[in-house]
């Protein structure tokens, strides 16, 4: 078996709204290993098992992304007594994955590296099993600045720790720069969602990307500090005057990755605290979990809508 | 209860071997919460808990930490029929943790950031536990430039995508570069572990840190690559001419993390495959479980050793 990348059939494919991928060589492979899935083009069927799949939802916490597919098929009404979903990535434990008809639900880890191999397997998963019009949308948490805890922000602009909407990897020993961007007509659908619902405070805002969460996010209370408390508040003034409503620590590489092969991408976060109170996540766990279903509300609404519409 | 953190005592301290904390902030804290490790200050009683810690080992996969627990409790004679390794950190999914007498057993996820937050609170509760004279080793996997898989390196230096041996982090902005430095003595003893046990291929050398494992470390089979396979034959050969073994993505923020706190600290990995010789890793399911055993096969001799000599 082998695939056909990018190349001259690029155009007639971003007309069916499939995922395109940017790499020529995996048209030559006889055999794709998605390693960190414990999946692979030679031992199972990709168009069989992902061939319907219209939403990829992405988090964090492994627990967190089980807990929104049972939510959300039974919103879907795909759910009935006895009706199980087996983790398809259960061969390794970098990862975990299910399924409710369109809907795919998987966990990314901490942090733009490990949401990076994610992603990347993820992505030509979407393009071997031959998906078409796909949407991508993280539900994560994150620290508010100036929010009210609990609220939710729907990312306009990814930013990076420099309030830049760059995303900067080293490739090949040198800086290669892309664009973290959002698509502007989900997050207007997203916004109309969570009015619909009305119920929780939703703000759209720029998010900010770091590589760390004490340090990397101005934190008073990790095991290095080397700045002054004057300093930390003054560095995330800085970070609300230039639009950044939330801090996260996957969003850039999400968005310039999904952009990179034409799937349109959103980022739903909600707050667990505001930066500008303090640093420690001190909420009790049931109002923690309570913030937590937030995203998945919205973006469970935001899927119905979109296929009673279809 | 309050902290000491750095400050006046820190040079007395540093004779009895503790943990080093780089914040002051934290003495005038009077509860810390270990948010990602689901364990607080005022909930749990550290120094009953962990304050007789020697050693910590790390790894990326929650199952691999588990093992080494059930592997190193055997081999210090400290099994017994019925015991049991309880998940320290059950109440959350972000990361492990599994104690057998003086060892710690702690996943740390994939990539740099993950890492960095498990580093933060880790270090954090080793200072709280009051602990003194600790060595923290990461077991972990990695691809090898040059060596058979199966190979073991132990890391002399920890460099970045450039081959420079620096931690680049932004910290309130701005740019900051601390050493990755590996403790020179443990590097020899591991050595001599190595040749002690005298089952797998050991080196020493150069440890290359990247933020992503496809395009970070040059493979051509991401969802994305828009170099050709000369120019990462080529990036690969300066990286081994640099003296690069391996390629890893965590090396750096632990050496760094584990120095600035004065926590002497080493990098075992095997090699899952040759980079110079492809891209994807093939082995099959058992070969790759053996090769993930010597590790930690070595920190544990290593322990055994340690412990017969004190």
């Amino acid at each position: 078996m082998a695939f056909s990348g990018a190349g001259p059939k690029g155009q007639e494919r971003r007309s069916d709204h499939r995922v395109q991928l940017q790499n020529p060589n995996l048209a030559k492979m006889k055999e794709d290993i998605l390693y960190h899935l414990d999946l692979s083009t030679s031992t199972h069927d990709l168009p069989a098992m992902f061939g319907d799949v219209k939403f990829v939802c992405v988090g964090g916490s492994p627990s967190r992304m089980k807990a929104f597919i049972l939510y959300v098929a039974s919103e879907l009404g795909l759910d009935h007594p006895g009706k199980e979903y087996p983790n398809i990535c259960s061969g390794t434990d970098r990862y975990v994955m299910y399924k409710a008809g369109p809907v795919l639900s998987v966990s990314h880890g901490m942090g733009i590296p490990s949401t990076a191999i994610l992603l990347h397997e993820l992505l030509k998963l979407l393009h071997h099993a031959r998906c078409s019009g796909v949407t991508v949308i993280r539900i994560g948490t994150s620290g508010g600045i100036g929010l009210e805890p609990g609220s939710v922000v729907i990312t306009q602009q990814a930013v990076d720790a420099c309030f830049k909407p760059e995303f900067e990897q080293i490739v090949l020993g040198k800086r290669v720069v892309r664009k973290p961007d959002l698509d502007a007509k989900l997050v207007q659908e997203l916004v109309q969602c969570s009015a619909d619902l009305n119920e929780f405070p939703t703000v759209v805002g720029n998010t900010m990307c770091t590589l760390d969460f004490y340090e990397g996010q101005g934190r008073l209370d990790g095991a290095l500090c080397y700045y002054t408390e004057q300093e930390k508040k003054e560095y995330l003034q800085a970070a609300h005057a230039a639009g950044v409503r939330n801090i996260e620590m996957e969003s850039t590489v999400l968005a310039a990755m999904c952009n990179a092969c034409s799937v349109p991408v959103a980022v739903v976060c909600v707050t667990l605290l505001d930066r500008l109170q303090g640093d420690q996540i001190s909420s009790s766990h049931e109002v923690l979990e309570e913030y937590q279903q937030r995203p998945q509300k919205l973006v469970s609404h935001f899927i119905k809508k979109r296929l009673a519409a279809a």
